[in-house]
């Protein structure tokens, strides 16, 4: 049968999520686990390919399973094989094809800043300390100008292709909206069909430098239209961030 | 100038908080930066001796500084230093001959179970996972016990000491809870005049046991009165525990 399953992981112990020979990886780890517990080779498909460092709450993959599977047995197995970094939340049988990646409508991330001058060794891992005041306001007013159907060339790490092959950086931002969680966090969640390579922590650099003061709000709109990745300055730590959820259909 | 500050640290990558030559402690990497900063020696003094891997919200140190020593500069600097495990949440000038530990009123401590079958990689490090059903209202009627003043023998872990020299293993309880925060974290919060070795692990331990229902809630009042320790079969893990305040005068 197809399986589809959700997974959280602090990303600070791996070198992100695809599988790469000689480093540890969140999708290396879960492969090798789940094919241990079914006894046959594991093919995995992850709908964000995180990066170094990067976190997720609701990262779902897909892979196929014998149709005898327990799969109430196998969360609980693989879990006590990977904790405490990752944890299987849910895991189900998916229609007959289902693709994680391919079959996502759009994914949703996370990234937060504990803004106030005293660090917290308790959010270290998941929080960018950010000390100086952040204008919350401006970086809503600011961070408008990415939603919408946009070429994000500005916001995007150039990676090596190969001649020919060179991908679009147009991506659709459904939302984009920071919000006070309380009297030091924020949280800023964005949400797009697909995310090109750095494209959170690239746009979350630039509203910081806007919310800081180094910039006006009206400067994002300009980044955007130089389709021109010198135009950004300041690229947010991986470990604020965080992929949040993922939707389909 | 006599000086009180309040520090969090994440107990995770320490001996504990006493200075303990050939280890890394709370204290020793404190007392370390503290001194750099100040240019001076400096005897630094606790509120509570944390054990290895427990962590602490509201530990309370006390120290000498010049008078002419920069408090809010020595923070930032002393944080900088620290970074990421421990902080100084606040610091400032306190009456002379204030001792943290010796004038401190009540400690209380606050004990973190994440009471659901599916692990959280995010509260890996400072809630201890139980996957099984807990009864808290049982908890709760048994925690009731361990109110007042008491011998709690059977609750602490006796130390090497000098012949003649046993001391009490009398205690002040004050108040000891559980609280569901939300549908899946339960906190135990205990303040007593102050504690023995391991006793707040001992309680949850047994506790959790009688949660779990291998044991009675009137358990609780037998075990206290045997002053036996090996009446406790289950020491709580030491990240689930954090200092979390200390009171004075």
């Amino acid at each position: 049968m197809r399986v589809r399953s959700t997974v959280a992981y602090d990303g600070g112990s791996f070198h992100g999520f695809a599988i790469n020979k000689g480093v540890r990886t969140v999708g290396g780890d879960l492969t090798e686990a789940l094919a241990r517990y079914l006894r046959h080779p594991v093919e995995l498909t992850g709908a964000g390919r995180t990066d170094t460092g990067v976190h997720a709450w609701g990262q779902v993959v897909s892979f196929d399973a014998p149709d005898s599977a327990d799969l109430l047995g196998l969360r609980t197995a693989v879990n006590r094989m990977l904790a405490p970094a990752i944890a299987i939340r849910s895991v189900e049988p998916a229609p007959e094809g289902f693709d994680a990646r391919f079959d996502a409508a759009s994914r949703t991330y996370r990234y937060t800043i504990l803004n106030q001058e005293v660090p917290d060794p308790f959010l270290a891992a998941t929080a960018w300390h950010y000390p100086h005041p952040l204008a919350v306001d401006a970086m809503n007013a600011a961070a408008t100008a990415v939603v919408g159907e946009h070429d994000f060339s500005s916001f995007c790490r150039r990676q090596h292709t190969v001649a020919g092959t060179e991908k679009t950086r147009v991506r659709v931002v459904r939302r984009a909206i920071w919000r006070a969680a309380d009297t030091a966090l924020l949280h800023f969640e964005i949400e797009a069909s697909s995310f090109c390579h750095q494209m959170v922590r690239s746009i979350t650099g630039a509203l910081v430098d806007i919310g800081a003061g180094r910039r006006p709000p009206e400067a994002m709109a300009a980044i955007l239209v130089a389709k021109d990745r010198s135009e950004v300055s300041n690229l947010a730590p991986p470990h604020g961030l965080c992929l949040w959820s993922v939707s389909y259909e």
